[in-house]
């Protein structure tokens, strides 16, 4: 039998670190009341995330919220709460997710003062952030004692199992899906249960059909939005084996936040690996990790259409943008098949016209209903194909300007490790 | 414009074919006649075939069937009708293709003599072969004067085009379908102009949408019999091509049989070309042809199955059954992703448990729904990859035997020619 107890114990805060965030949450919300009382503000601070419900793990955050009354504008709101942010947190920093907030430290403590409006259940929500308030005071009321414990224990395994964050770079279970599925299940163990069992996509209330997205679970403080939206196909795949697998064989591994580094081996795979390097743009993960997403997937497009037959790939993001992609060839063939039109379309006389007049390695021919030619071209490697095709693609707003000085780097032979490639070699189901 | 006469002219049989086809149909017909006299034996000679309607090209073979009184037993009109063929065809060999027959050859004019029953209009048919007398009865009674030469018109469009044969190695229109087409739209210009406006399927007459064929054109003596069953999406496109190109300009081009050899450049294409061939079955083109096609495509799946991308292919049958395959490798890569069960069947952990003890080249890891694993194999080239894989698959009662020993030749680079190799290199629309 697991000793469930001793799990939680590790992961979670001591009594010394609670107190410290008890502290500073109190310092830093008795500061806000205080300046928007000098100021004749009428706003009030709100602690928010997981350490206002009790679901933290250990070296967690604070969220501390600022609830303007509804009766300011938003700009009042949003200048008035940067302001105010910065007058109780010295030497914070402006960020920007949905709205602009700031984020800074106290004894080592990392805080984000968030301004949003106050509103109550079934209000017409103004920002995404004004939820949060709401998430809090549900949580708070819904959750019974031995849950709070349950939520953590589910959230140590989800971060285990490589699920867990909202963000987009992890496209995982948020903390706030935990404590809703808790809430829903009872405890951990009906939670992991369900997701052995579930077929296809994840529904709760699993009358609520009208969901694209792999997992659905309804925000009861918001019933039009699905609190799940944000969890990858893969990540649910994972999500079931990992409880498919503890439920056959209950095991501490599954509570394993800390992986040892792995002493990975760069094999040759008779493939060809290249890695495509841009600058990082100075913004969040969440605005560039998209982006990464799309200058992948263009360079797949432009390496599929030259039949290089790209195979697999890897995004790593830190002070560069890296992709990897491994194809099964280096460069392209001479000779490329161009499919035309249909011959049903008028189209079609204009492409038979083209390619008839000798220019072609071999047709125009027919296969089913379209035209087709051989088209003979000078074989390029793919850093040439690349060069010559990327600026047909919009990859996004912070990227395009690299398009032209991506660096493209071929997989090191004399030893040479990057993270990049120890991601690729050492790629497993749950890291 | 076109000088329509000189081309039906060019193509049709001259006086002096035409009166040696009449004197030899009358004579064997005669002598079936008399040789049923004789034996008591109740059936009839009924000339049918092109050559009885008058829609015949030059250089025309002879088809003359045996109508027995349905009294009979099968095996008693398929026996007698051998016989009698013997008898009154000297030195006929015996074919079989729904039925058995007798083919020959007299003053150098090529005759099948085919034993079937005497059947009516509206009866229910008893062989495949039975309907061909009602053919040549209800395109007698409906065809006009001049119409004759509008199928001969067709017909050698149709042959110039390609797309002309019902033979599965053709898989295009048969003569009998140009004679209803000429009967439905009433001359060649006609059906031309169908041609060139048809989108998608061709169906006549338009209701009879219950056929999956690419070509719906309803049999008028067994009204449910597709008669453009044989006809291949490729020929249909094709015809309806030519049709578009052959309105927009009228030239003698689209009225041209036999074509120029072409002298043709065999090209390197970067490729990998290999020839397989096996000895050609003692069977007809309508039996080999089909496991030939399926011999093709057990190749091209096991290239597939180890990534050599095949491209293109070409089947050529003479002396030997012989497939030319081209893909854009010549030898597997080292490294094979073997896409495992998704993760909500229960084979899912096998499949895990199998890979996970660190056997695989990397992995397992999780795409989407499904579980996958890299695994490292020898590169293999197409020989190996073939001759380990073939026996898993069947490939057609007359061609399994040769499974083990097919040849599998390089594409000559010493300047050798080969038939297939002229076919594939020239691929064009209208071959």
């Amino acid at each position: 039998m697991l000793d469930y107890k001793k799990i939680i114990e590790k992961y979670s805060p001591t009594l010394e670190e609670r107190r410290k965030l008890e502290n500073i949450s109190n310092k830093v919300s008795a500061s806000i009341s205080s300046y928007c009382h000098e100021n004749a503000i009428n706003a009030v601070p709100k602690v928010v995330g997981s350490f206002s419900k009790d679901t933290n793990l250990k070296d967690g955050d604070l969220d501390i919220f600022i609830a303007f009354n509804r009766s300011y504008s938003e700009e009042f709101m949003e200048h008035e709460g940067l302001k105010i942010g910065h007058a109780v947190l010295p030497d914070a920093e402006e960020r920007y997710a949905e709205h602009p907030y700031v984020s800074g430290k106290i004894d080592g403590i990392k805080i984000d003062i968030v301004p949003c409006f106050q509103i109550k259940f079934g209000e017409k929500k103004i920002s995404a952030v004004d939820r949060s308030i709401l998430h809090t005071e549900y949580v708070n009321e819904k959750l019974s004692r031995g849950q709070h414990n349950e939520i953590r224990l589910l959230k140590i395994f989800m971060k285990s199992a490589g699920v867990y964050g909202s963000e987009v770079k992890v496209s995982g279970f948020s903390g706030y899906v935990c404590e809703l599925l808790v809430i829903a299940f009872g405890s951990f163990s009906n939670v992991i249960k369900k997701f052995s069992e579930t077929k296809g996509k994840f529904i709760y209330p699993d009358n609520r059909e009208e969901f694209d997205s792999p997992v659905v679970i309804i925000d009861p403080v918001d019933t039009g939005r699905n609190a799940g939206a944000a969890v990858s196909p893969e990540n649910l795949s994972k999500m079931k084996l990992a409880s498919k697998l503890f439920m056959r064989n209950e095991d501490e591994s599954f509570f394993r936040i800390e992986r040892p580094e792995k002493a990975t081996v760069y094999r040759d795979r008779g493939t060809c690996i290249k890695i495509f390097r841009v600058p990082k743009p100075d913004r969040t993960d969440d605005v560039v990790y998209p982006q990464a997403v799309r200058l992948k997937d263009t360079l797949f497009k432009i390496m599929n259409e030259f039949n290089l037959e790209p195979v697999s790939f890897e995004i790593y993001i830190d002070n560069y943008v890296e992709i990897l992609i491994e194809s099964r060839m280096c460069k392209s063939n001479m000779i490329n098949v161009r499919k035309g039109p249909p011959v049903d379309i008028d189209n079609a006389i204009e492409f038979y016209d083209k390619w008839i007049s000798g220019i072609a390695a071999r047709g125009p021919y027919i296969i089913g209903e379209n035209i087709y030619v051989d088209i003979e071209t000078e074989p390029m490697d793919i850093e040439k194909l690349v060069r010559t095709n990327i600026n047909k693609y919009s990859i996004g707003k912070n990227l395009d300007i690299y398009r032209n000085s991506i660096e493209i780097i071929d997989m090191p032979r004399d030893g040479t490790r990057m993270k990049i490639l120890d991601r690729f070699f050492s790629k497993s189901i749950f890291d």
